[in-house]
């Protein structure tokens, strides 16, 4: 099976299983695990911010900064499609209590103008927005990329309405290497930032929310709420050092053979690439081969391949570390053939 | 002052006023209101569902009906532009904890297909969908009528779905008398629908909420959650059966003097009439003015005129009991000669 | 019948009526209703505070004071026999997300010792404590009274602790009467304040919400989500007015019929009251009739009696307005001889 | 330092993290990690239940339970020192929006007269009971064991007014070991159990929440809108595997170092042992040293013991797999010279 369903099957390279088997750990509750302290001081430092904290998921990231920046009865913004509001459960009107405002995003972009509009005026009928998010890549937008410019023109907005911006930055590390950025090129704009060291960059679990020294005091006790408290977190914060250390560069390997993929996949005369492929996802538009994704997903995998629905007509593939450039050309092969 | 901002200031009129002083009440709360108890009676009898409740506000009975029929955590589907999502303060996710799905309607007409698509499959990452919400008429559609047949066609793909439909409907009366429709033809195509004694009828305070015997037993827990379970409200239950009773028919006149507004506002060569006036709003474009709704609604103000904004250059002219059609034509050439 | 189930049922007043009847009215929603206005004007002066909000019920002044307080996540500190906590269907942990820290208290009395310990200290595992809640008298414990200079001592420890209380003063107008002392000499130790106009003040409907002009600002809007923005609510506010300047001193009335009651039923053998029967309220044990309260209840209806059961074996009779000196002594009667 | 201050402290063992290093794994979010996949097997066998559902914490496990059983305007029982309303930063309410109504225990045993009262009846004023929570060795109570014989007749109150139980079972294999007793012995009298594989057992992260398959289903989306959906969770997986397969039986040695520290603390003149030391757990009352909590901890340190503050005069010693037994009697001079 060639498993090009997402960066999260990926499994720990030999280097993390060594380093989380010496991992010198500690009770994170009590902030003793010397491993966790390190990954969040040098996590903290790569993505700009004054303080970092190790969560177990991304989604546990976004969900604990919306709780830290909001409250009940307030209204967050973001793009239609993003993660937050499509993929977390509806977790953020469970738990934190806010509204979601959504505005239609062109692949995670979000027109000036239509964000300016979606900020709340002061009247009793209406919540008060309190936070913005923004997603990049763009999972839904197949992985594309948000430029630093356009992150900055929406930070400008935010901040004269002084609205704080999260970034949910599961796959940053892949923008950030598809334009040869730092983090912090990103980073800047925005108040908050959570990323992953899972998905392209192969950890077990893990994710970093990162901001200032203050919202990370508090978001430690919303994690502590959700149950991400953990005690010798370490194990698990070794293999997060590995990522962030020596596995950012490598994503332009999957870039490569995304674009690979897509160029692949074109010859096929029914089938339609329908994203820019900036970074590692390949989305697939099948409506001309009369057939609906879970029909496509199940011939994939009867020749050896598997994919993910992404809405009735559309199917995403992604590249990742487990996957070598030879399966690249088979995987296209195969998919070329049915 | 012509008041022209919204049909809930009408004041109670005097046939109101008579039957508030005469009449009997008793303890709501145990539900010993002969007056509540004949209004809810009356009340689901018109609506064509089993049961009624007495709520103090539209807003309110909109809320009773997301916290019946859903849990934290689960997703309902409305229009973005719709008073649940727009107007109630981000309530629906502040205390039922779900997260809206918006929908771009056409003044409330929501496309079957997007409809469809919005509701969620069966997937570990997704919420429940476990409501879809209506509004007619459509307050930010200008008032606009969806047809009994557009409500069928959404009906059936909820039932599908087993998915229920509350309406909003806020000012629902305004449409059955639009299309000289019972107000059944409406409600059939829904599980539970809410109605404003308030608004064009007149009443002073308050508003229902209807749907099965089972459900309004439930909704009147919350409602005592919601403080909205009153003692003797038979007082205002009284003005509710006025409202009921001998108030409906006119809001023909209400819909005559906005298409009457409409029309004689459309002669200024600077300001559009931007929605079809069905029922008692009227929208105004300012944009060829070059001011902004705030400017505008100022300058109406100095001439004698009362209006709200609807968006940055949009103006809202609503028409009421209280107004005689000498006063919408003395509006009309209040608002010409600016 | 002779109804002696809740002070809840008394019937507006004609004075009430007329008032009613006559009352001037706006849009409160728009700030515009004068009734309203004078009302909320004249309660927050009476009761020491800056600013006062009609509400509709004493449940939702509650409410809405524990959602402007806190935030969810907090803690809050009450007896286990309150109100807030006992009767309104645990909305506060429902809406406002706070976990309620009971303390046995004697008769609405908290021991300051264990409030102080229960205030929270800063910890990752604690919530916040962010506010004390009170109820003057106390319904569970019969209408107890709390004397100001125990809520002095009380608000020493908040003070010092910066937590808020809030009184839930449902009944604080018996308070006051039976002490002979302004509503102020209570309300100088709290932070804001709910009354209930309703009850043995004879208005049909309404409770008022006091406090810094801040709050009530604040707590304008989460009354607005909850649904109690009402349109023409000068109705209500008119009974609310007489209520306030002419119903107060009545109460006596009630505390004298309440004592009488309590030692005529003392003479049944079988019957314990046992409560100090400070104001309108007569707590009668029932254990050693051999009966539950559901059972004797049901033999006080069939002589004509209502009340109301307090437990497996305690039934509650509350004097109130509608009751005559007579309809007092024919209950004794009538109890005696069951 | 002789850290006695919990037994979450412990280091993994190096079987575990040899266990860890070659743990097969895939993507748990898939329901792919097959090391995952064993655990949960195994421990739904052990406790007796359908299912089970691999958790990062304790608390995360108690608050998906909630989450599951309960909705919010619901109400559930517990002791008012359980850790889930102690400490868990009052997350029940902030996410679940359920109201706890809190019973004193005497070391966790709920005397079954109070739970029955405590259980609500249909009443418009109350929320409904929907949940029972037990916690079995009970921490507060100083890891006092509830005997199944108890936990039989509470779990009878609770079958027969149809309301579910949940165990709060972080550290059960001791209860299990003190009484050796099979853990089915307890769970049997449970509808869900959480247990810790960290605490007592050594894994670095990690708990087991079990019950109906049905029940398991639903768990696992709230575990996914917490964030505790994690990837490669087999890493974490095996070394819970020998938690629950290698270090049940060694939890009597921890027993037994704390009956030894209990009895050697007693020698000082001015330290009491106030808790029945059934399992790991030592509660000293430090009043008659005329020292606080703080202080004496302070104390304990300078002279290289760990312990921590249960109260303005209790300090909690806690045994574990980290600790031998020299330490345990050099942890007993030192206390007694101070």
């Amino acid at each position: 099976m060639i498993d090009l369903r997402s960066d999260t099957i990926t499994r720990p390279t030999q280097k993390m299983r060594e380093a989380m088997y010496k991992a010198e750990v500690g009770d994170d509750v009590y902030g003793e695990d010397p491993t966790i302290n390190q990954l969040e001081t040098l996590a903290a430092e790569m993505l700009g911010k004054e303080a970092a904290l190790f969560v177990t998921s991304g989604t546990q990231g976004n969900q604990i900064a919306v709780l830290t920046h909001c409250r009940q009865g307030d209204e967050i913004i973001l793009d239609e499609d993003s993660h937050i509001v499509y993929y977390e459960g509806g977790a953020i009107s469970a738990f934190a209590g806010v509204q979601p405002r959504t505005i239609k995003s062109n692949a995670g972009m979000i027109d000036p103008e239509k964000l300016r509009l979606a900020i709340r005026t002061n009247d009793i009928h209406f919540p008060d927005t309190t936070l913005i998010c923004l997603e990049n890549t763009h999972n839904r937008g197949g992985g594309a990329v948000i430029p630093p410019s356009h992150m900055k023109e929406l930070f400008a907005i935010a901040q004269e309405h002084n609205v704080p911006i999260h970034l949910d930055g599961a796959r940053l590390f892949n923008a950030a290497v598809a334009l040869g950025e730092p983090l912090t090129a990103f980073t800047q704009y925005t108040t908050t930032v959570q990323v992953c060291l899972s998905k392209g960059l192969g950890a077990p679990v893990g994710s970093i929310l990162a901001g200032s020294k203050e919202f990370i005091d508090k978001a430690r006790k919303w994690r502590k709420r959700l149950g991400g408290g953990l005690r010798q977190a370490g194990i698990l914060g070794a293999a997060g050092l590995i990522a962030l250390t020596e596995m950012i560069d490598r994503l332009a390997v999957d870039h490569d053979h995304a674009k690979r993929l897509a160029e692949g996949i074109s010859k096929h005369p029914l089938l339609e690439v329908v994203n820019s492929v900036d970074t590692n996802i390949v989305l697939v538009d099948i409506t001309r081969t009369g057939k609906d994704s879970a029909q496509f997903i199940e011939e994939l995998k009867e020749v050896g391949i598997l994919a993910v629905g992404f809405g009735p007509t559309t199917v995403r593939f992604t590249t990742h570390y487990d996957l070598s450039s030879e399966q690249i050309e088979q995987a296209i092969d195969k998919v070329v053939s049915l």
